[in-house]
């Protein structure tokens, strides 16, 4: 399997947050499926939803709750084997009825439990089995790597591994921490890709603060990144901080530091999703520069990820340049073919629109390597994409057609 | 193997012209790759090219001789097995000079003849192979059954069966003939889906008469298709008029009933080549309905056929309606999930957003047949599309991941 950065061997833990899992009969295989996260003494939060115009049960309830709190969560509960989507009013009162549990138990109001949901839609969630389970899976909380682990393992659904990432700096005579855990690209019966990622500091900052840095970092990780295409109904990134550093982002020596290591860790988030992307065999990191815009390098970036000519040809190692010119032509940018240059590997095999005399075998090698660069130049401007992607194989369709009756 | 409508035994041929094939060579496997279509009369002409901004060279000549002559043409040379495209100048130098030498010997003007090719990209044009036959083509020529058959044959690459229809209506005391002629979703290495469509009739007409009859037929048969969401760089539909049949389309019962059978040839040949798309098992009638204007109609029948998750439900015969809610949903049009409705078959599996008691083992043999109705409501407006598409195999991979040095 592909290993961009692994999961690290040992977890930094941002002061002020313990977790907890354990399985809760909603998945069928008896996995653990229902996580916490408790900020023992609250934290300030910022978050990101999916742009689906369908959206679960979850994302509704937490975005009011976000509202209402002004950005503060105290505990997130997840759980995996339904995503509590498409679900209707009875879904709402569902994810409502957990979240109003769970602060009674921890002595905050509703809206301080933050909910997120990933698995089969359309399906009712079984609130009484989460609700029956709470007390325990309260009571198991530690702040240990190992309670981590365990959280990263019961989000995931047809993940084949956990996804965390953690990183530490020094700033104005402090210590902070930054963790990530995320799962994606991983689907249930009758299943959508969802995908879930959580942030969480002991930096102090306020929730516009947070808003602000995780949009920034988000833009070039999370959002340059491409397995299928799809948008689930229940993407959420969230992110929290404890304030427990004692350091605040207000200060501008730890606002740039910060920012850089929350960059850090949301770029190895995406790297470890799209790499156990399902069926992917090959990462492209795909560059798309000399656009007129990062929106326009951005768009160029989608059309090449979202060709499935392209994709099949890559899952083939096939230096197949034409189909990423065509691509580059279908994607509703006003490029000059006559000035796009392809790279493959270090190699140009397309220059000012046409084939170049290229080593055919050693693009062949490069693309059959797990990750391969691919660049693409526009001649249009000076700005630039760095876009996360992945070949289309066989068993992408073997995992997505199954019919099980 | 899936067949809509079958080519029909018995091809109807509009008066003044005439049709030949031959093997020039270029396709590696020494099948025909050469053919002709010769109006002996000269013909007037239409015709609709690929929106992709990387054009192969003969669009670019083809479009340029449209222009020069005012819309006439007296014939039309294709080739398969190359097509010349990112070629550079000497793509277009090639394409000219076949021109003026099938001009020279037919004793008309270079841009008289419209060209044609389809096949693998990035390669030049063995130009001297296609001069060399093309006296024997033009002298082979005959307005026969048998001769359009081999046309058909000789256009196709990885296509598995020519495509052909054929209609003949009676108005003011004439008798009108259509001929439709296409190859579709097929490539060969390193390829790119081209679809070539070439109509005939001996209506008479004036160029912009038919522009606009073409467009109106096109966007609502061969522009409301998709079997991979590829935008070829060869893209063409011609469509030529002789005339011989004495009868004039400006006469408005002519009109109406000309618009009707091309509206027919065209989709008939629209659901041969979908049928016949790579690794297709499964071909969706999808009707969006409701929609505020058909531009939004097209937009989400569009996210719907090209969406990998979707599409590879539809392998599975997989009755997944939140697949197909979700790219609605992911579509840009600002949908309300709470009115949404979904039905495969004549079956309602999702009505308002959530999920409705349906049987689904019948949804399931439903979309298991070769060709399966999949209708969504949008609950918006009045407008609607009937849009043809397919699944997604891992026979289509199969196909396009190959890589062969």
């Amino acid at each position: 399997m592909i290993r961009l950065r692994r999961t690290p061997e040992r977890i930094l833990l941002p002061r002020g947050f313990s977790f907890s899992a354990l399985a809760a009969g909603i998945k069928a295989s008896g996995r653990p499926d229902l996580a916490l996260v408790e900020a023992s003494s609250g934290a300030t939060a910022a978050a990101l939803f999916t742009r689906n115009r369908v959206v679960a049960a979850p994302l509704e309830v937490g975005r009011a709750s976000l509202l209402a709190t002004g950005g503060r969560v105290r505990a997130v509960v997840v759980n995996s084997g339904n995503a509590n989507c498409a679900t209707g009013p009875g879904g709402r009162q569902a994810c409502e009825r957990i979240c109003r549990e769970a602060g009674k138990l921890l002595g905050v109001s509703a809206a301080e439990v933050f909910p997120s949901s990933t698995g089969i839609i359309g399906v009712p969630l079984p609130a009484d089995k989460i609700i029956r389970k709470l007390p325990k899976l309260i009571a198991a909380r530690t702040p240990s790597q190992r309670d981590v682990l365990a959280f990263a393992q019961a989000i995931m659904t047809t993940d084949t591994r956990p996804k965390i990432a953690s990183a530490r700096f020094e700033a104005a005579s402090a210590k902070v921490a930054l963790l990530g855990i995320a799962k994606g690209s991983g689907m249930i019966h009758p299943k959508l890709a969802t995908m879930l990622v959580y942030l969480f500091t002991d930096v102090a900052a306020s929730p516009r603060e947070l808003q602000r840095l995780l949009r920034d970092a988000c833009d070039q990780s999370l959002n340059s990144m491409s397995v299928d295409g799809g948008t689930s109904t229940n993407d959420t990134v969230l992110l929290l901080a404890s304030g427990r550093s004692g350091t605040r982002v207000r200060d501008i020596r730890v606002r740039k530091k910060f920012a850089d290591a929350l960059h850090g860790i949301c770029q190895s988030l995406a790297e470890q999703i799209v790499s156990d992307g399902e069926g992917v065999e090959h990462v492209i990191r795909l560059f798309v520069e000399q656009a007129c815009s990062r929106d326009e390098a951005l768009q160029v970036a989608r059309a090449i990820a979202h060709s499935a000519l392209v994709k099949t040809a890559w899952a083939g190692a096939d230096p197949n340049w034409g189909r990423i010119l065509a691509a580059v032509g279908a994607s509703g940018i006003p490029v000059d073919p006559g000035r796009i240059k392809i790279f493959i590997g270090n190699q140009m095999v397309c220059g000012k629109g046409v084939s170049c005399s290229f080593d055919s075998e050693r693009a062949h090698r490069d693309l059959a390597q797990p990750v391969c660069d691919v660049r693409v130049r526009l001649g249009r401007g000076a700005n630039a994409v760095r876009f996360l992607t992945t070949d289309l194989t066989a068993e992408y369709i073997r995992i997505n057609a199954d019919y099980s009756t």
